[in-house]
């Protein structure tokens, strides 16, 4: 009996904001396994704002994705036949299957396929705080913020997949922990929730100063360390009140991915605060994952790291999901639910 | 006898550019010297675009200028009266004896006066290659461009005291390097004199895309790293073409000292190039500066490390030639001879 794949492709490159449009739903049969394949049948599949950079074709960090091929993703579900000796049917695994119902993965390639625990930690939680999300915040913290006792330290999409753990790790490292959100609600769970020592809402303030003052009551002593994924305002009101080497891990910036970036208006600072700002991106640090899935996956066991989910029901929803993944419509990690 | 000395002190800040205004030549007589007091006759003071900073009272690495008093800056010259027992009349010494014909110093204070050695390297160069300006080059090369063989490193203010050294070690280390210097004669001197393996004039373009397509051709391969003095449309440029995981030593930024400093227009580059753009201040590493001098020391005397200087003549010519730092009429160090 023939299975049949449902799948997004990209159907053509969004010019500023993308549109549902811009994916077309495909459906074809899954093909007969070779040896060393492994059929695997998707539970859930992780949205993530990286995929907009993909979806245009201008120089970055990674090659764009293919028009009329299935958009790239993160995915974790269960093995459902296997031609490969280390894989069994039932087997739990995670992996970049993409925004479909089922992959063929060539088993055998280093990394395409990993085998995870669900016993202690649902099997969601590895496409966000003890996955790739989890791991970019631990990375870009240990490696770029480099995080004292006693520093201040603030994130924005504080209640996102990455933000979220940030701060909590950070809080464990005896920093003062400030959150940026959109929302009263999102503060709250900053705050209440995740243990943030304050979270301030970008969209209840005018501007740059009035988010300004804001900071200044929150972070009295200035600010040692900048988690971004966002740009614009929220970094230039931080970058003016940063400590004397204060540090800058530059993960995403959000603001800019549909259009022009916000510039940076007081690169001054950079030299008369002596701050250090650096992009990275978590693939480029594979050395590290290991100590990072170490931490997280006993901070999520333990219930001492936090996380939040918004679920989409069906692949048929991904593509509006992800656009308002990209207006911050999500409340923590945005997830699809295939199964 | 009573000596007279003549200096200039700080008369009022500056709102936008400097002018002779801001300055007042004062007569004063030396006091006697006390004990552990040396009186120096200065023979050269250093100009420098940092003194610009200090004239402000704005937040910055170090505490303004004070007001009325002596216009602080670096200094060589001889000891004609001593009370200090490791300091003998006919010593020559550095220091930071300020805007004026004669300092006294308390010689006991750690680093206030060093012995220098005349002999094979010309006073005046304790002020340029081996003083101050030598070793910001030496530690923004080493601890943030971390230039490695065959990497291009672009340059800007290629001729000055700074910029000429850094160049000219990035050679020595096995790098491509791009100067960019203000007229004709400067890129001349660069590319002839110092050895870079290009120059160019950002006086010759209209405007940033100009500008980038002359740089592409100088630096075909990308830009590995970046030494910045200037800011402005020579930083835009440069970041548009750097390479992955490129490094940007922020030493200064004298385009904006006077005014609003220009925005950085595309931070989103500092993400998807993966780039580290720091700051730093030559006075907060002191560790490195003994093996800077050495270095250095060793470069002057073989005549490897070359360097040029415009020297203005007598005290009362320091206002003007200090304004003229700042527009760029200097060539190489700017000096004022003082005997």
């Amino acid at each position: 009996m023939t299975t049949m794949n449902r799948r997004f492709v990209l159907a053509s490159r969004p010019t500023g904001a993308p549109s549902e449009d811009n994916f077309r739903l495909d459906r074809v049969a899954v093909p007969e396994l070779a040896p060393g394949q492994v059929l695997v049948r998707h539970h859930y599949l992780s949205l993530d704002p990286y995929m907009r950079g993909r979806m245009s074709d201008q120089k970055s960090y990674a090659p764009p994705q293919p028009l009329n091929e299935v958009m790239l993703g993160g995915t974790v579900g269960e093995v459902v036949a296997s031609q490969a000796a280390s894989f069994a049917v039932g087997d739990h695994v995670s992996g970049a299957g993409g925004w479909q119902e089922y992959s063929v993965v060539n088993a055998e390639v280093p990394g395409a396929l990993r085998k995870i625990d669900t016993a202690q930690i649902p099997m969601a939680a590895y496409l966000g705080a003890v996955g790739m999300p989890g791991i970019t915040a631990w990375i870009g913290l240990h490696l770029i913020c480099e995080p004292k006792p006693g520093e201040t330290l603030v994130v924005s999409a504080a209640s996102g997949a990455v933000g979220s753990v940030v701060g909590q790790l950070a809080k464990a490292r005896g920093c003062r922990v400030i959150g940026v959100a959109g929302g009263k609600d999102k503060c709250d769970y900053v705050t209440g929730e995740l243990g943030f020592d304050a979270c301030l809402d970008y969209k209840a303030v005018r501007d740059v100063e009035a988010f300004g003052a804001e900071l200044r009551k929150a972070a009295p002593a200035g600010i040692d360390g900048y988690f971004e994924n966002v740009g614009g305002m929220v970094l230039e009101a931080v970058m003016r009140q940063m400590n004397a080497f204060g540090r800058i891990a530059v993960c995403g910036m959000i603001s800019s991915y549909n259009g022009t970036p916000q510039p940076i208006a007081r690169p001054d600072l950079i030299l008369t605060a002596r701050l250090k700002i650096q992009g990275f991106i978590v693939s480029e640090h594979l050395p590290l994952w290991a100590a990072a899935r170490t931490e997280l996956a006993a901070g999520v066991a333990a219930g001492a790291i936090k996380y939040r989910e918004t679920i989409a029901d069906g692949l048929d929803r991904a593509p509006s999901a992800f656009l308002g993944l990209l207006q911050g419509k999500n409340f923590g990690k945005q997830l699809v639910k295939l199964v």
